[in-house]
């Protein structure tokens, strides 16, 4: 790594990976029901389907976490911060064993570019240390010892407390000002 | 976790998971000859065998590290540890993806009261921030933001730069000192 750069941790789930498209999507399929974003504004991840317990199935269920579509203007945009900063994907993926190697091949699918050794599996984030921590959790959040970013998601809308972002675009305009201020 | 207890990182393989005794062990399976420590002190683990190329098809190969032996005095170790610092599992994994699931079950079967929340499998480990690291590479040592503790290994013999413990007996003793001069 290039230790001149600042660095940049990105989450998985809600930010490279449209986790709550994919929640959608099996839910209709398990129950034939359209649950939209809109109608769970503000509600945990876990309660904002009418059946509690199938978010809770599928995480646990093989194939769901390789097959999350990815995050629109992800890739591009990752690819840009590269550029300048150094990127590390920071997945808290260890409560859900099985999905550890589906999202080994899920970012060597869409995310090819980056290397093993910017990628960290792991439960709590509070041991990580970067200078940005983008993520849609305020319990990854709150804890990080960089700048947080919240990346806005239908459950995190109330979370008023950290820098949001609407996108991807938005986080590339954010990066934008904090080159031009650090100048 | 306790936000108020030193944290340290472990290593596993080297430190947790005596490594050196599997590749021993599955070399002289596959060639009928046994190439003891005293024979590779100082030498690179991928350099310390006379097939060269045994060591790096044995990490990539499915089973090599869910069966490596725990190493000695590790497990009654770190749960001494635990009563008094907030311990951490890093351990770098991403380059084998296949040994990820390995880990977390090799895991389970020896340190199950270790929790997922405190299990990071990474690259490089530069990012993590701890008050200790234990590690048998200067790769991670060299660059830990904590008090560097290298676990003494053949390959390491020659790298004298940090305090080096010998053992799990060493690393209580090493620990009860840190105690003591903190209060």
């Amino acid at each position: 790594m290039n230790r001149d750069r600042k660095i940049i941790a990105i989450d998985m789930d809600g930010v490279l990976a449209d986790i709550e498209a994919q929640f959608m999507a099996w839910y209709k399929k398990e129950h034939g029901v359209w649950i939209s974003r809109e109608e769970r504004l503000g509600v945990p991840e876990s309660e904002g389907f009418p059946d509690k317990t199938s978010i809770k199935k599928y995480v646990y269920t093989p194939g769901f976490f390789r097959t999350i579509p990815v995050m629109p203007g992800a890739i591009e945009a990752v690819k840009a911060l590269m550029e300048d900063y150094e990127v590390y994907i920071v997945s808290a993926a260890t409560e859900f064993p099985q999905c550890l190697t589906e999202k080994m091949e899920w970012l060597n699918e869409y995310f090819p570019f980056i290397s093993w050794k910017n990628i960290v599996l792991c439960g709590d984030k509070s041991i990580i240390d970067t200078d940005y921590l983008i993520d849609d959790h305020c319990k990854n959040l709150d804890f990080c010892k960089g700048k947080p970013i919240m990346f806005n998601s239908s459950h995190n809308i109330n979370q008023l407390h950290h820098t949001r972002v609407m996108n991807w675009n938005d986080v590339l305009d954010l990066f934008e000002k904090e080159r031009s201020s650090a100048v």
